[in-house]
C-alpha cells in the first residue's frame, strides 16, 4: 500500500508558510503500515490541481490532500477532484444543514459563498469537521487493472485536520482487527567517524531491498543509523530488527553512543550518574554551548557542577582561574591554557572532571591546513591529578564549527567514562 | 517563468524529518520574480525519482532539487537525472580532485565510495560546494517546442545548500539587469508585549489588501512585524515601505529593538559597543543560553567579558562567588542570590555590567499562580555599585521557558543601555 500526500496553496508554494501537515500525515500513515512515496505541493491553479490529482490517483493506492476546501475563490480542491475523476459536483443536504447551523449558532447570517463547502464530487462520503465549515471528502475511485484508490481531501487548518484524521480518516484506513502490517523504526546514534567511513565498517547493510532496511543520515557530525522493519505487530518489527542492531553494535563498537533521541550529553549523563561523579566545564569558542546541552538533560543537578565561559582576552580569563601571564606567553589557543582551563573548572566547582575547550582561531580560507583548537579533560587518575589535552582540527562548515568542537569534547569524556 | 522544487529522501516522505529547504528555495525564487508552482518530495527509489525528474523537466522552466548527492548507496539523484534525460554519467576530473583534496586536507584517506560524488550527467556544469564533498549539478535541458529547462541539483544539507545558492544558483537565475518585478520584505523586531497587545497599539495596519502589507508573527516572545511590498526595483519596494515603518516605530517606541535578523543580543551588543562597556553573565536555570547567544555575535570579544553557569546546590555555587550560606538561608531562587550572582560575575570578570538569572523552580501544573524567578543587573550607578533585581513569572510553554527568561534578562539590560 503506497500513499501520496498533496498540499494545496500559493502560501506554501511561494514559501510564505511552512507545510507541517504533510510530515504529520506521513507519520500517521507509517504507523498504519502505509508507505508514503510522494509528497506534492501545488499552487492555487485549477489546471495544475487537476493534473496533480490525476497523477496521484494513478500512482498511489491512498491519496490524502490538505487545503483548498475553504469558501473563497482560490479554494479549488472540490472542483479539481471532480474534474480529475470526471464526475459532477453535487450538494450534500446534511453537510449544507450542518454548515448553516454553525453560522446560526454564532448568530451570524451565512454568506452565500459558504454554500460551495457543501458541494462534493458525486459518490463522495462526507468527512465530518467538528471545528469548522469545511467538511472533508472521502472517495473510492475505481482504476483499471488496479484496486480502487482511496482519496481523502481535508482542510488545511492543522487543528481541524488532526481531529478529522483521528475521528474518521485514521480509523477508515485501519483494517478490521488493526493494521495487517505496521512499520517501526529504531535509531542507533554514533559519533567519531565520517559517514562513508562508518558505512565501510558495516557489512553491506545499507542497500536497497534489504529487510529490515538500514538508512544512514548525518547531522552536525552525529550519525544516525535508522533500522526500519515492517511486521504484523510492533513487537514483531522490533524482533526482526534485533540481529541487524546487534551486527551494527558489534561492527561499530564504541562509535555507538546511544539510541533514538539520544545525544552525546545523554550518554555522558548516564555514565556520570552510574558512577556517582560530577563534571564542570570551561568553554572558550563554544561560548556556553556545552553547558546548555548538559543542563538540558533532566536531573543534571546531580552530576553537573557548573561552568565558565572564558573570553580569550588574558586579563578577563584571569577571573576564571587562567592566569593572564599564561595566556600571554602560551596564547589563548594552546595546550597549556586548555589544561589550565580544565583544571581550574574542576577545582573551582569541586567536580570529579573538568572539561575544557579553548577559544577558536579566526578562519582563514586560504590557509594550507586548518588551524587547531584544544580540548582538555582534567581528572584524578590513580589518585593523582591528570590532564589529557587533545588537539583537533578547526575545520568544517562555519555554521557547525561550535557544535562540532563541543561534540568532540563531550565524546572525549564519554570514551573515558565508558565501562 | 515557473519553477518546481524537488526534495529527495525516505526520511522526508516517511515524516521523520521536516523539509525546510523547499520553503527557503521558494522564497529565494520569489525574490527573483520566479513563481514556484510545484513542490515534489520523493522517496529513495530510483524509478520514482526518474519519473519525478521527467515530469518536472516537462512542466517547469526551472527545476531545483535537494538531497540524494551523498556518497552512500541510497543517494540516487545523479543516476536519476542521467536516466531521466537519457545521458550517461561521466566523472569530472576537477570535481574529483577537489573531493580528494578535502580528504587530504583532513589527513584522511578518501573512501572509494566518495568517487561517485564526482560523477555528473554528461553536459553538466559543476556547482562548487565549498563546505562538503557533494558538488551540485547545473544542466540546461533542451525540450521540444519549449525553451530549455534549467536544472540545479543541490545537496540536502541546509548550510551547504544555502551557500551554493548564494554563490552560484541565485546569480545564475538572475536575468541581466535584474528581474522585472521584485518583492521585498522588511522585518521590525519587538520585545516586551504580547502579540494582540502590540497589534492594538498599531492603527489598522494588519489587514488584507493593504499595500504595503503588514504581517505579524511571534516566536518565543519575540514579535516580528513583516512589511511586504512589490515594485519594479528593490529601491522602489523599500521606498514604498518607509511611511509604514515610521508609523510602526512611532507607535511602538522602545518595544522595537531591531530589524531583519536582529535578536536582543544584537541590540545589546550595539549599545555596549557604542558605550565602550563590557558585560559578564551568571546563569542558573538558563544553563549557558544567554552566554551562547552573546558569544554568537561576531566581535563579542570586545564587550563580553565572560560568564558562569551555576548549579543550585549551595556548595557548588560557592565556587562561582555565591556563598553557600547565602543560598541556604535565602534559597537558590531568591532576590539576594540573584543580586549576589550579578555582583560576583561583574567583579570576577572585571566588567561594567553583571547580568544574572537564578535557578528555575520545579513546575507544578496544579499551583494556583506561577512560581517566580529573579533577574538581576549589577552596575556602577552615579559612582556607586548598584544592583536592580526583577521578579518575573516562570510561566509559559515548558519548551520556551529558558528562552523566555533569557530574553527578559537581556531586555532588562537593553532598556538600561537605551540612549
Amino acid at each position: 500500500m503506497h500513499a501520496e500526500i498533496i498540499s494545496i496553496g500559493d502560501e506554501l508554494t511561494s514559501g510564505q508558510r511552512l507545510d507541517t501537515n504533510t510530515q504529520w500525515i506521513s507519520q500517521r500513515l507509517g504507523e498504519l503500515g502505509i508507505v508514503t512515496r510522494f509528497h506534492t505541493t501545488v499552487a492555487d491553479d485549477l489546471a495544475a490541481n487537476i493534473q496533480v490529482f490525476r497523477l496521484a490517483i494513478a500512482r498511489a493506492d491512498i491519496v490524502i490532500s490538505s487545503g483548498g476546501l475553504g469558501p473563497t475563490a482560490d479554494d479549488l480542491t472540490r472542483e479539481a477532484i471532480a474534474a480529475a475523476i470526471g464526475r459532477p459536483l453535487v450538494e450534500d443536504a446534511d453537510a449544507m444543514a450542518y454548515i448553516a447551523s454553525l453560522f446560526a449558532r454564532r448568530g451570524r447570517p451565512m454568506p452565500e459563498r459558504n454554500r460551495v463547502q457543501a458541494q462534493f464530487p458525486a459518490g463522495s462520503r462526507v468527512v465530518h469537521n467538528p471545528n469548522g465549515t469545511a467538511p472533508g471528502i472521502d472517495l473510492s475511485i475505481p482504476r483499471e487493472g488496479q484496486p480502487d484508490c482511496r482519496l481523502f481531501a481535508l482542510p488545511g487548518v492543522p487543528a481541524e485536520l488532526f481531529e478529522m484524521w483521528k475521528a474518521t480518516v485514521g480509523p477508515a484506513l485501519t483494517p478490521e482487527g488493526g493494521p495487517r502490517q505496521v512499520i517501526r523504526h529504531r535509531r542507533i546514534k554514533c559519533f567519531g567517524a565520517g559517514e562513508s567511513q562508518l558505512e565501510q565498517m558495516l557489512p553491506d547493510l545499507i542497500r536497497r531491498g534489504r529487510e529490515p532496511s538500514v538508512g544512514i543520515t548525518v547531522h552536525e557530525a552525529t550519525i544516525t543509523l535508522r533500522i526500519t522493519s515492517p511486521g504484523e505487530t510492533p513487537e514483531a518489527c522490533f524482533a526482526a530488527m534485533e540481529s541487524t542492531e546487534a551486527t551494527i553494535r558489534e561492527c561499530l563498537g564504541t562509535l555507538v553512543f546511544g539510541e533514538e533521541d539520544d545525544e552525546l550529553e545523554h550518554a555522558v549523563a548516564r555514565r556520570l550518574t552510574a558512577r556517582g561523579e560530577t563534571l564542570a566545564t570551561a568553554e572558550g569558542g563554544t561560548g556556553g554551548l556545552i553547558a546548555r546541552w548538559l543542563t538540558s538533560v533532566p536531573g543534571h543537578e546531580a552530576w553537573y557542577a557548573g561552568g565558565t565561559i572564558l573570553s580569550n582576552i588574558p586579563e578577563r580569563a584571569a577571573g576564571a582561574g587562567v592566569p593572564a601571564e599564561l595566556m600571554r606567553t602560551e596564547g589563548a589557543i594552546s595546550r597549556k591554557v586548555a589544561a589550565q582551563m580544565a583544571t581550574a573548572a574542576k577545582e573551582r566547582f569541586g567536580a570529579d572532571y573538568g572539561l575544557a575547550i579553548t577559544a577558536f582561531p579566526a578562519l582563514d580560507p586560504s590557509a594550507a591546513s586548518p588551524p587547531k583548537v584544544y580540548l582538555a579533560l582534567a581528572r584524578q587518575k590513580g589518585g593523582v591529578p591528570d590532564v589529557a589535552v587533545h588537539e583537533t582540527d578547526y575545520a568544517g562548515h562555519p555554521a557547525i564549527l561550535k557544535s562540532l568542537a563541543g561534540k568532540r569534547a563531550l565524546n572525549l569524556l564519554r570514551l573515558v567514562l565508558q565501562p
